[in-house]
């Protein structure tokens, strides 16, 4: 899907930081999602060098086709600090000195019984005509002005543009924009028809199936205005279901009721929701705790589930076995099972969730047990072979058999998801099925 | 410091799933990375979507005024895949279709029992006079086209440019850019002077001490043309040794040997190394083996050795003991210690490491208990407190106190750098003193 509008907006990130590799570029990911998210797109994105001569060119050239341009880095007090400057010269504007931003400064460093910093009283420094919008996370204020278009002169139309200057730093950044740009822009430049938007998160099945599955039953919103887009990552698909139509609310709801019926099963959550963030959820509701035993995952569904605040109360704990001492020492694999049918097999996965839930306080167990790479695999059992396994207080023992081949990384993060998937599947059965215990 | 040469080198992101924000642009910063540890620089990035009149558009004023453009993405066999077409157009060359690249796509779909999908012969058309770059990790090769510098007319010379086609997928596109494409660079557009980079890297230290301590003792090497610069990432240091100069050689080799003898306790490595690979690295050549125990890092410890190969000869395994009860339980700690000095203690830290040292059949054992928040902490413990122990079979047991004040993530990333720098450490000094047992 592409833009829904023809409004260009593009982005130019300043910063030699960015240019030399020693820093991820993470405003553009951000700013685009935040944008995507209210039916704004990104046209272009640029990023150069902290130097006066390359802001002036970039910026001359986006204020000549696009409608919004959005400038980050370069507001601070420092020398290589010249956004500000640079482009009131460009746009023949003045500075002058804002005594609400230097008040701001002032109490800023009063709170720390600091001097005012020589040099940091530039960031008072204001084109005339511009907007000032207060920065709650740092010192250097970002920077409205409204450019007259290009082609105002060749089509009569008196079309304004909007260049936006905001500060660097992410966590200035990011609040100033959502809560102060988002709002002015929806306000000065809004789009001719707002967005509806959804996005549903799955895990478990595949692309190319879950288009296939949802070509058909999804035709008729499509007629009505629906647009639907795919975006895979490692073992999940997440679909967005998005409208400008008229109808758009009533569109979006009516194929998101279509898509929820037909993938019941798959669907885990809603927006960004994480799968690891779900479990802790449904575990917290009914006060259940789990346990991991892991082999090849090595700690990562432990790490990944501990990522979450609240964890404490459901995460039981866990075991990294990868050792055979270690599977038999900490939670009674029964060596012989090892001998027989190998520390990677049906068997051992089971009795290493049936261990460890016998081990610990936990309702649920979970265990992985797999072989990672890039060594270690067999015509029997080539690399990426996985079997999870789940036991628990209610129902009986499973374990899944999967094929990962995939780098050392990837392995983890598809293995993981899996085992979470079948956490989350077996979390959800128990509580519809009678206590066996 | 800027760029060490006048080459202009352009890079130009291809894809919607950047523009629309699904997806982080990780290529800008590891090309600029990599490209800047060999001298050169990217002077300029952009980032659109995947439509031909953008691709044309970008590709045609890069080729203009830069001496190496460099594409990613749209190599592959969708119709959203358009690079090829579009700058073979460009540039005026006819699109054949090569025979040893649609050898190689036979081959790698026969090697699956499949036969080739309906367009995916596409990715063997390539440009008349392009050298084609095999992709050793998937199905579009990377194409090298030579084009006419524009000021070759006016100044005389004959100035050939260098455009280069990658793939999208990062694990395609890093080894052949690493092994085959700066090679290539190296060769055809060689720096007027190479570059001697050593990067050593540093954990448990500052970077302004860090700076302080190596400012004096290496002012001569900077007299003779040394370059230095510093990286910091959350409890890390990378410190850069670089130069330029006719004793490049010399002068690097001279500052690498000043810095390792002030740093010596703090560097864990040179180049890429990580701290976890070093650690796995120690104890394969001495054939000792560790396991963790995590309360609030959850894991990630466990999930970082595992991240490298050979770690299932020398990682025991691991305990996430995330609750009180999975610390008695699983490696023994004692309930009247967690009463009276409390989970997060160095008491508890001690019985930890020392519990799991006896639970396992590993050499060293490493633990961790702290509060991570968002909540949890207390007036005597705030959030951000940690205790980190370590318990061997030839020292005696030690713990370090810390207080990592951050979100969820970074104190995991911090606090794991601790612990595996503490691991590191006491390996090292395990090696040079007698055994007690």
């Amino acid at each position: 899907m592409h833009s829904p509008v023809n409004m260009k907006i593009e982005l130019i990130n300043i910063g030699t930081e960015l240019m030399a590799g020693h820093v991820l570029n993470t405003h553009h990911m951000w700013m685009a999602k935040t944008l995507f998210e209210s039916g704004y797109r990104i046209t272009r994105q640029i990023c150069i060098d902290d130097e006066a001569k390359e802001v002036r060119k970039e910026v001359e050239s986006a204020v000549s086709t696009a409608d919004i341009v959005l400038t980050t880095g370069g507001l601070g007090p420092t020398s290589d600090d010249l956004t500000r400057e640079t482009i009131a010269e460009l746009l023949g504007k003045t500075l002058h000195r804002d005594e609400t931003v230097m008040n701001r400064l002032r109490s800023f460093f009063e709170s720390k019984r600091r001097e005012i910093p020589t040099g940091v009283d530039v960031q008072a420094d204001v084109p005339d005509g511009a907007e000032v919008i207060i920065n709650y996370f740092g010192t250097a204020p970002g920077l409205i002005l409204r450019f007259d278009r290009i082609d105002s002169a060749t089509t009569g139309e008196n079309r304004k543009g909007l260049l936006v200057m905001l500060p660097g730093p992410p966590r200035e950044l990011r609040p100033m924009f959502k809560d102060q740009i988002l709002p002015y822009m929806k306000q000065h430049s809004p789009l001719e028809k707002p967005l509806v938007c959804v996005i549903l998160r799955t895990t478990g099945i595949g692309e190319s199936i879950v288009e296939s599955r949802l070509k058909e039953p999804l035709k008729e919103c499509i007629n009505d205005g629906l647009e639907i887009g795919f975006c895979a990552q490692p073992g999940m698909v997440d679909i967005r279901l998005q409208s400008q139509s008229g109808d758009a609310e009533q569109v979006v709801a009516m194929a998101r009721k279509i898509v929820e019926d037909i993938l019941s099963k798959y669907i885990y959550g809603v927006e960004s929701d994480l799968l690891e963030e779900r479990i802790i959820q449904d575990l917290t509701k009914t006060g259940k705790r789990v346990v991991t035993v892991e082999s090849c995952t090595g700690g990562r569904i432990s790490d990944r589930l501990t990522n979450i605040p609240g964890a404490s109360a459901v995460v039981w704990g866990g075991f990294t076995t990868y050792s055979n001492e270690s599977k038999s020492k900490c939670i009674g694999v029964n060596p012989q099972t090892l001998e027989q049918f190998g520390a990677v097999s049906s068997q051992t996965a089971a009795e290493m969730a049936e261990g460890a839930l016998k081990q610990s306080g936990a309702e649920f167990a979970l265990s992985v047990t797999g072989i990672a790479g890039p060594s270690g695999g067999s015509s029997e059992k080539p690399i990426g072979t996985v079997f999870i396994g789940i036991a628990s207080k209610s129902l009986s023992t499973r374990v899944l058999h999967k094929i990962n081949v995939f780098d050392r990384e990837t392995f983890k993060t598809i293995t993981s998801n899996q085992a979470l998937d079948l956490l989350r599947k077996t979390i959800r059965k128990s509580n519809h099925e009678p206590s066996s215990g």
